[in-house]
């Protein structure tokens, strides 16, 4: 199996030059790990708890700066579109596009991304068994498009609460074929948690992010900040990105092991 | 309080002559019971399970068939809406927008059908506890529109099933002032349970009606089609057409107790 | 179908004069209604939450006093119990053996309650689909003591939160053909919610209550107290005794409907 | 940290013969690996889904058995108790009591265990939270009994399914200090999921036992038998004990590594 992928960025584009700050500062530690990178960042926060929540520069002030990352720091890109009608401007500039996770049953969605030829991520909806995500696969693949990601972010358990099955990631690997990659910061979220927005344990993202590893993961997807604390959106989710090297150095080690001990369902 | 609201129709529009066929079946019924009645049906199953699952007749060919109920059986109509854009012309032939549970956390979804004036119908997503309404609730409100209603219909427990938590009815209508509607045929869904489609258990639908209804509910929700078995969608989970008269009666029997004995929280 | 029945009492025994009072008042509110009562109250709380909370009088100085209910007052006494050997001694004195819903597969617990010929009650563990009770039941049957109730409590919902499935409540009836009861303030217990005791929300007791008669069970079952916020155990969940002989009422009312009406499944 | 410990035998005794027989294979399996070995078998399944279930030898057989597995094999041997009068004579030929998930908040239980002076395993309840086991751990405590280890086995998910949730390992530890070990064959039970009986998914088994000594766990818990698939319990989820040598070495090769690279809370 190919070595782990770090998929990492701030959950909402800030500024260009926030944007710009985080990638290259995620470049040279992915670099010095040797551990691959795609850079992800939000252009919108379509579905915020509430509506104060900031929500992102927008697709129009975003575009250019995802070329530019792309251009200038040679990253792969991902983000996430939330309408049929962005999947495609939105595909000329980057290299991923992600289905969020509550949207990941929206069949024009997901056609109108696998259209695109870009690779697609599929979020694991928090109300989906592991089993199911085939069906969304399939929507994908019936544009002729096969590149083909699918992300586990956990599972709604109670209210208020996430749970991860780490039975999930093999079975999701059996069902599809897909390369699987576990959100270990959205997978600490508790949604609504904080009344008008969601809160969350970031202290458990790198407790998901090793667990995975080991049971055997493509990739791992954690949303940093320089200072998730004042960052407009999952701030108690968020890993400081002074904190990520690391983080990277551990999950580095960890695929390793896996990958030569590769488990067999 | 206000007696019980039935809102009822098929899954999704087969036709012009089913939608009024089924729409002239069920006015017969609510007036006989004295009970008023919103007939609802879906232009555009947007979300199925696979991809091979029929959607419905879409937007274009639906537009004129809601219109046509409205005026010829006076009856008022609900339907959901998914994007955005869906949501003005719409607007113009129904008298509910709804937003279905999936997307209730997309702000520009709900802003959009604010926007129109309609009554919106918010259905609480699998993945929400029931005080996080407020906050779809609020987003709503932010357009002025005020005239807005939110539905249970099941929370995640586990894979492949939900369950109804009584006291989220209380909850959301404490929480928000809206009135509060039990969708009794989506809750007794098993999503994905039959492999390639929703599977569930249609005779628990009454149990749950009445024990909402017993509650106090401004309105209950019930998919209804003259030969569930052979429906495009939902087949597994819609009441009988001929079965909705004895249950109507029931559940107006059980609003009017309930109705005299108001819970209060 | 036979009216409702009320289990009702304080949550524990805390002395012979509290017992007798609580008993006393009970049996006015029910004689009052009409409707049945069973007297219910614990000579020990064997599984309190932490080591610190009161357990109750204990077995050696309860049995004279659930005798002295039973005769002075005439009403028919529930209790429950921890150990085999318990079932022979407690059976003298108490017309219903009760399984707590943690034991509820401890076969030899089942045997020995079943071998009194006394009432078994089975509360359903919070871990227990509504199907599975048919074991239990099997285990007090092969005693050859057919006179068996099961009880549902609330099923675990995550972290420190139960919810109850209103569906549960027929199926264990079709599964089994006993009696099934509603207890209501157990259900709205937040397991460990408040550190080191449980917690709850009394208010939805009347919810969860009047919901499940609607749905038609044999009885419901509700812990009561003079002074909830001052009993030594369950104060969060129990109503307060004053407000029993309204909730009794309303609850008969909903009875004597859903009795007329009843469920098919 | 200490290195990985394992516990792991048949589900329950069913002849001298045959322990004898397991406890020789994992004792030289063990060896090999450097891992250090804890024997568990039951003498008593007390809490079999129904009746017919086969329950063991029995205490009065069992007793003298662990006597001469832990003579003649020299190792320190793990059983579980039901009630507290089993707690002195058990404690006397075995090295640690263990109690039962079902069983992890009866007070008398934790107290007869802790009072007899030997390790006790406390299995955290599948109703029960991660912060919640410092009750059950300061019950035995009481008694001046520090030797206090706890065990995850999963949590009720919905109906007939656990879930196991990776946060709870280093929660558990933080909590209460002790040792935490994770039972990686009852965590993938499905309870009652045969019907008469648990089922469970014994392929995933060694997915949770690797996710969680990446985590970082103190040991291993895994039921083991020469034929899992001709096993009177839990053969669902036992491992074959051929396929046990290499879980080991995969095992102790996560362990060395996740304790060279600690979670920090």
């Amino acid at each position: 199996d190919l070595p782990l992928v770090l998929i990492a960025g701030p959950c909402q584009m800030e500024s260009r030059a926030h944007a710009l700050e985080v990638a290259g500062a995620l470049k040279a530690m992915a670099a010095e790990a040797g551990v691959p990178l795609i850079f992800k960042t939000s252009f919108d926060k379509a579905n915020r708890t509430s509506l104060s929540g900031r929500r992102g520069v927008g697709l129009t002030e975003a575009l250019p700066v995802f070329a530019e990352i792309r251009e200038t720091l040679g990253l792969p890109v991902l983000t996430d579109v939330h309408e049929p009608a962005q999947c495609a401007p939105v595909a000329e500039v980057v290299d991923v596009l992600q289905i969020p996770a509550f949207l990941c049953r929206q069949t024009d969605l997901l056609l109108a991304a696998g259209a695109t030829g870009a690779a697609v991520n599929v979020k694991k909806g928090q109300f989906l068994a592991p089993w199911d995500v085939a069906h969304g696969v399939a929507k994908v693949e019936s544009t002729g498009n096969a590149r083909i990601i699918l992300t586990e972010r956990g599972v709604s358990f109670g209210y208020n609460t996430l749970v991860t099955d780490m039975r999930a990631l093999p079975i999701m690997a059996r069902e599809t074929g897909c390369p699987v990659v576990m959100d270990a910061t959205h997978a600490v979220q508790q949604p609504g948690g904080l009344g008008g927005a969601s809160g969350g344990e970031r202290a458990f993202a790198p407790v998901l992010a090793r667990a995975a590893v080991a049971v055997g993961v493509a990739g791992v997807f954690l949303e940093t900040h320089p200072d998730p604390d004042r960052a407009p959106s999952d701030g108690a989710t968020m890993m400081a990105l002074k904190d990520m090297p690391a983080l990277i150095g551990t999950l580095k080690a960890f695929d390793a092991l896996a990958k030569r001990h590769p488990v067999m369902l």
